[in-house]
């Protein structure tokens, strides 16, 4: 460890793993897998995604998952540190892409204390990839000219106030971890006079499993109730919502051309 | 093509390329460009993802380029519906997520009138690829909590007006498209009293041609004249700016463990 540490300073590479279906993360990031020591996985991150990774890694999970201990954000910054210095290098696999809401920056700030230096292998956001999988253009030329991702989880547990702002502009709003704030924001909605506004839920977006409700901001709540739609979901908002396509997959599968 | 036609419908595959690196492209995507007989790529694409098509395929480049041709959208289309009757299956490869900014719809529903049935192979959007691959988080916690992507150039040839409610924002802004606009934006911020929040530009990112700067509101407009930056670039603006990191790759390179 001493040599190593000598000639050559220690790595982590962040890598997103997407939305949720395995082939739906980059080639750079299967090439990051296939060559990794260490890999410190995420609960979301999909169990095939792990057989990118080379027979002799160490595959860790840190998240959330029944049976599992969970790993707190500063359990997770020791073991990338501590791993980092006993393999030379750890891949750190993480949901969606590292830096939305994904707390990628705690990691890379801690890791730099210790002298390690990180790159970010970028990955689907939910927010672009789970619209664009069910045919809603997030900008569409004549209906609107930019959309506005924020969470429905900060670190107080509220939605970001700045979802408030976000529902009076003309942007498609997307809100990340929004399930349990769907109250919330059907009611400011109404409060504004956008009640007929297209909606869509996606629960487990990408994946077989994947649950969705498409409606408008006044019926939408009934519609999730009826589909059991739980977490973890994104709310879509806005015009564009309409163009979704019951013809486009409705949930991921592994690409073939048949 | 008759019988084609009478027992099975033509399909149409939109696959994003991501930013331009190409090994940012999905696993899925390089399944679809592999088994396509024709492709029709942007001028944005990287050349070597053609690598990825079979020897049979047809690649045709369908996007402005020098010495070439260069299709208009409704022309882009006629090409889909021709070529998905004659082979029975187009793939379409644009650059980015073919959903932000891409004109997608356009090219499902001129296709749908034909009865050739869409599917999307999401990208990597240069909006949140980007500044991840410099280290800017889109997002912080105790920073901020929400992104918003605009266009700096619209139908009309102007910035979004979303533009001006979003500088307003506590959202990290992401201006595709908007190298043009840079005296457009950065005299706005001055005017709502923003002068000095950070503001990073980037031309060709992920390619080895990339240009970046990063400075603030102030002197961002010279910063990009002593760097020579053109189009296409993509402004981010906001504090997040201020942590990219230098020990981060300044351009992609194919990635390895070395």
């Amino acid at each position: 460890m001493q040599a190593f540490n000598l000639f050559r300073k220690p790595k982590l590479t962040l890598v997103g793993a997407g939305p949720g279906d395995p082939e739906l993360i980059t080639l750079k990031g299967v090439k990051a897998l296939s060559s990794a020591k260490v890999v410190l996985y995420d609960a979301l991150v999909h169990p095939d995604m792990l057989d990118y990774t080379s027979d002799g890694c160490l595959n860790i999970l840190v998240g959330k998952r029944s049976g599992h201990h969970s790993y707190k954000q500063h359990e997770i910054n020791e073991l990338i540190v501590k791993y980092a210095y006993e393999f030379g290098s750890v891949v750190r696999l993480k949901g969606g892409d590292p830096f939305v809401f994904g707390r990628a920056s705690e990691e890379i700030e801690y890791a730099d204390k210790y002298g390690i230096t990180s790159n970010v292998i970028p990955g689907l956001s939910c927010s672009t990839a789970l619209p664009g999988l069910h045919g809603m253009p997030l900008t569409k030329r004549g209906v609107n000219e930019s959309f506005w991702v924020v969470t429905g989880t900060t670190k107080n547990g509220k939605i970001s106030d700045d979802f408030y702002l976000a529902a009076r502009s003309s942007a498609t709003v997307v809100v990340l971890m929004g399930r349990k704030k769907l109250n919330v924001v059907t009611e400011f909605y109404k409060s504004i006079g956008k009640e007929n506004l297209p909606i869509a839920v996606i629960q487990n977006g990408s994946l077989e499993s994947e649950k969705t409700a498409i409606g408008s901001i006044i019926d939408i709540e009934a519609l999730v109730e009826e589909k059991k739609i739980g977490t973890p979901a994104i709310l879509i908002i806005g015009e564009v919502v309409k163009y979704h396509s019951e013809r486009l997959p409705i949930f991921a599968q592994h690409f073939s051309n048949n």
